[in-house]
């Protein structure tokens, strides 16, 4: 297939990358000129793309606002498969619905990435074994979906799984964004600054992307800021049960609040 | 050096099988008898100790309350060096301090473990390249700390930090404690069980030590849970910041806090 990748950051050069090693024919398309030339260095592209022409399937891997924009405005050939990697995604629907479109929209999200961002940490592997999210509506085109199905795979994902924009915005919140979050506040303590030759792997897990772009994230939290601000609220009480317990409570009650945890954990564990 | 260490779990079955590697005569103590029996057959000890007769150092890998128990009345021969390796410092220290003690105590806190327990997921390489705290008072033998500092490398440990257990309790509250806590308390959400193929290193990171031991850690958090409820409110109220921006605020002002915790993140990986 002949796929063209708009934006070339740390997503959309691993997709270059993972779909050029399988065999495809990718192009790159990208604002700043030193990405494509670092993607052609690096054998991730075969050219830069200087239109959408020709393409069987497009890759918008950019900021949510942009594809918004693209989504909306762009110059797409006649019924070509349209697909963006964003984080959030009901807004995107409800702009491709908007109006009759020309081109056979499909929404993905790769449950993968790395706490460092552009082309630079991209790689062919990034994606190998990790989970891939398609967003479908009932005017989802089979055969688009097949097609990045297929692309899919070929960048190596290990599990599909199919569902609405609006499910994927609720579950994205609890299991990337409350992350994000999280990880963001946790380091905000008067001892994070001291606390050198005090860590272990629990705390490198919990602040490892506390680091994130501030702008793309801000706009992905804005974007599904319901969904969001009830994850962030929900585990606010849950904490809060924590220290109620250390502070009226006993052993007892306090391994219970424990143990509910773990079985939600094991029973999660169970299924993945 | 002979070296006995009471209690083979993974922390305890890990420094046996370490110090065994790099030469040392390790002699092990545990109730449950098939732990001495895994560690023989994995050629972790050399035998399993009868007494604290004859040992150069004595190494506590229990629960705190008993590792309590035992430092005020374990029947220690003369001298030796005793050291626990519990992630409480404070109120192990106090029961050291409350008389004259014939054996010298030296406090150590592995940075280091796993999600898993239990002596069949101990390992001679868990401490490879990790931190070692060594908890510190006026009447600390300097011999003493120099015999556990040398066992803590022959241990694989990297980087050693000496400092008093009330500082250890407070920054591990932040470093250790909070993690367990918080982890316990992310996937208490009602889209836990079905986030099925929505997942990613994120949340897998998040949620890894949320299946914690119950009785170890219930103890661990009330033995600390002045500085541990400070820290659990500290990121509560960091959380409800989020909350609010995201109801009344702008993407500048989330982009700014956003870029809070990443100062501080940032900050705390350049002296790391």
């Amino acid at each position: 297939m002949k796929v063209i990748v708009n934006g070339l950051g740390i997503i959309g050069g691993s997709i270059c990358a993972a779909l050029k090693k399988a065999g495809h024919t990718v192009y790159g398309k990208n604002r700043n000129k030193q990405s494509i030339a670092y993607a052609l260095e690096h054998n991730m592209i075969d050219d830069e793309a200087r239109s959408y022409d020709g393409a069987d399937a497009i890759i918008l891997a950019l900021p949510p606002s942009i594809v918004m924009h693209e989504l909306d405005c762009g110059n797409f050939p006649s019924d070509v498969v349209v697909a963006d990697i964003c984080g959030v995604k009901e807004p995107l629907e409800k702009i491709v619905l908007s109006r009759q479109r020309d081109y056979r929209y499909v929404g993905l999200h790769p449950m993968a990435g790395k706490e460092t961002t552009g082309i630079t940490s991209a790689s062919a592997n990034l994606f190998r074994g990790a989970n891939l999210i398609f967003t479908v509506n009932e005017q989802t085109d089979k055969a688009a979906l097949n097609t990045m199905r297929r692309l899919g795979k070929d960048m190596g994902f290990l599990r599909f799984v199919e569902c609405s924009a609006r499910r994927h915005d609720e579950m994205i919140a609890l299991t990337s964004q409350l992350a994000h979050v999280v990880s963001n506040a946790y380091v905000k303590s008067p001892f994070t600054e001291i606390c050198m030759g005090f860590t272990g792997g629990s705390y490198q897990d919990m602040t490892r992307i506390a680091g994130m772009d501030e702008t793309v994230w801000s706009e992905l939290f804005f974007l599904n800021r319901e969904n969001l601000i009830d994850e962030i609220e929900r585990l606010r009480r849950e904490l809060g049960r924590f220290s109620d317990i250390l502070s009226n409570g006993d052993e007892e009650e306090l391994q219970a609040l424990i143990v509910e945890g773990k079985d939600f954990y094991t029973r999660f564990k169970h299924k993945n």
